[in-house]
């Protein structure tokens, strides 16, 4: 009687807190300008294979259809727009900017922030045409507001923002002489800087020495680079220029007044290797989980993939370390909650006192619903405590009791318990007045 | 590039066009009453095997997973409710009121109509304990207003309501001795009268014979039923009772002012074996498509499956079909084509003429968008009449063009042209006056 392991069954509180999320996100992308979006969840395994390496079918769940296909639930939704926007490149004006609110899979092992399914907002820009920076800080920008859509501040929050050409550049340094020119050391070294700070001493000074160098000398480094970034003392045009991109990024973000969520941290590499240029990672500032959003610039994947020259960035943010956050914090569970509340009640119970006037009630429920109001009542003859208790149990503001006073209805305010009997053909404009609405439907 | 045969691809119009479609499905199953739950989309296969019998497979994207477990991909959201609910029995109380919009899967041969994967509305009543009718009527009258709400009207569709315990019961008659007693036989005899309608005449009379009958002996019975139906001359308690069941379920739908919608259809059988009671589906008038939607009364499925009893019924209705419905109906491809262009728009675009002032825009551009407004602007330098364009593209009502008027800011009202020049200072309220709107974020 369970869903599969890392599955979920959503039942309706739960249903809620997602569609919460999930309102929150799309609130703040179209904001934001971006338009949404969505890919099948099921792809050809080949689409996956040409991005990431045949290694990735270790996490997927893939199989062989009826018609001989292999094919695979997709574990995120980078390569199917990829795929989407190379068919359909010419119909669009650039940059297109999309977002997309989805379920991936994944076959992990489950822990706490994983499972075998979750959902992401993904939010992307293709085909920005000149210099980086705005594009970056622009859903830097969104992935900090969606945050802080959720009730979240700079003491909960922070993005780390890095860059992969920064260090590429520098790879070709005197210092970093060891890690030119083959991307495979260039990898290799990322490794090492992504567990740099996890890492004990020994083991990074081990590694670091393939390369020439050391934990403290690439401290060093990142030190200097911090102190340069801080006083702008930048070359825009000539060797720091993936500097002055990040240094354009954080002014970007200054002039939003977004700066405060933002911070530089060379030690961010990003897992995949697709990323060129700026990456990103959003973290709770109590380090307590893994990252809550990332994302960055992808120029060459949708050429390496299909042949077409689209410069592209963007960034995912999944629910599930999300939903942790919000779980853990207690301003955003507030303001959750009272979304909740707000969301799950209905407007009007209808009690059915006596069954005679079933008919009546129902052509006035009927009426009440066209107008857009969210009403229930009993199917069946029932108690009328028990039907009380149902309406408060639904959160109703009003409920309508139809019985021995007919043609007058019983008008009960459930929150004050103050009660009025209004004639039946009155009804109407009196609930109206009451929702202080119009009519809807 | 393209995505599999069967699956789709939902580009920013297409995906608007859905949203529309779960927009109406979710705020009218919400005005009834209904809450929102989710299940998985993968499950075990023996879950749709248990429900269906081996042949189910067929249809089914299944496959072993890494885990070696049988699974597949939702044909039908019904036995995950059915194992939810099971489940969790205790925590909800009775009636259970819930609906659910989710993707399903199913290996088919494509034609019109019919996809590979598909959204669903479902909504079912869990454990309404006593008479039937109420809920039956509670459910079809959903159904009805579901299709009200994207402007069908009664010209354009019609629910046809039949029984099948009213054909079980009848089949202990001397008329139907030959279907008597064995559930195979009355399948069988379910399936000759389900085409009963579109087979020759002569196929039909054959496929009879076999059970000591004949296509007039059951078209006059049905006219028969069909005439005490109207006459109302109805045996409640008795050897009439489906019948009854029948006549106050559509009292109900009269209540309400709906059963202009609805007919009563006995040739109506469904192809699901597990339907025990009232079931109906909802076609358009021109006939030209499958059903749009269909459902029933299944009483014993949850008890067969999972050995808790517990009542039950509901409908699903495709996005596949209606989308289609929508497109051939001109005055429900108006309302949705206006709600699509709100829906699409922009509120405001601002144009930066000069890139001097970027950061001063990017100051206002994040200030509007705390305040709620859908804002865009150019992420690079661009031409100003480009930007005008891209302002219309975008279905922006106003433009702010940040240029040479600094500190002050041109104000371009986009539908009607007017120009005016507000200081940048009062551009918050000059906006929010014109939007009529206070703040939100």
């Amino acid at each position: 009687m369970q869903a599969l392991p890392g599955f979920r069954d959503f039942l309706p509180d739960d249903c809620a807190r997602r569609n919460y999320v999930f309102a929150r996100w799309r609130e703040v992308a179209r904001r934001y300008g971006f338009v949404e979006w969505e890919g099948p969840p099921l792809e050809a395994t080949e689409l996956y294979k040409k991005k990431s390496g045949a290694e990735i079918v270790e996490q997927l769940f893939n199989f062989t259809d009826k018609g001989e296909r292999e094919v695979a639930l997709r574990p995120e939704l980078t390569p199917t727009l990829a795929r989407v926007v190379a068919a359909h490149e010419r119909e669009f004006k650039k940059p297109i900017k999309w977002f997309s609110i989805g379920q991936f899979f994944r076959h992990e092992k489950q822990q706490r922030g994983r499972l075998r399914e979750f959902y992401q907002l993904n939010a992307d820009i293709i085909g920005e045409q000149t210099s980086p920076s705005e594009g970056d800080a622009e859903v830097i920008a969104l992935s900090i507001d969606v945050m802080r859509s959720f009730g979240f501040k700079e003491n909960d929050f922070a993005v780390r923002v890095s860059s992969r050409d920064f260090w590429v550049l520098n790879f070709l340094k005197p210092r970093f002489r060891g890690v030119v020119p083959y991307v495979e050391t260039q990898t290799a070294f990322f490794q090492i800087l992504d567990k740099l700070e996890r890492e004990p001493d020994e083991r990074a000074d081990q590694q670091l020495k393939h390369f020439n160098t050391s934990r403290a000398e690439v401290h060093e480094f990142i030190q200097e680079t911090n102190a340069k970034f801080a006083s702008g003392d930048i070359d825009f045009h000539d060797k720091d220029i993936s500097l002055g991109h990040l240094y354009r990024l954080f002014r970007s973000l200054e002039a939003r007044g977004l700066s405060r969520f933002a911070e530089l941290d060379l030690t961010v590499v990003r897992g995949l290797a697709y990323y060129n240029s700026i990456i990103f990672e959003l973290y709770s500032r109590s380090k307590s989980e893994r990252a809550i959003a990332g994302g960055g610039r992808y120029d060459f994947l949708i050429h390496t993939l299909f042949g077409v020259n689209l410069t592209a960035l963007g960034f995912a943010m999944g629910d599930v370390v999300l939903g942790n956050l919000i779980d853990d914090t207690p301003h955003a569970k507030a303001k959750r909650d009272a979304w909740l509340s707000r969301d799950r009640n209905i407007d009007l119970y209808i009690v059915i006192a006596k069954e005679e006037r079933r008919a009546d009630a129902l052509t006035q429920i009927q009426q009440l619903r066209e107008r857009g109001y969210r009403v229930d009542y009993p199917l069946t003859p029932t108690k009328v405590a028990r039907q009380f208790q149902a309406a408060e149990d639904a959160g109703a503001s009003l409920a309508l009791l139809y019985g021995d006073e007919w043609p007058q209805v019983k008008v009960k305010n459930l929150p004050t318990r103050e009660e009025s009997l209004i004639d039946h053909g009155a009804l109407l404009d009196s609930v109206a007045k009451f929702f202080n609405a119009g009519s809807s439907a």
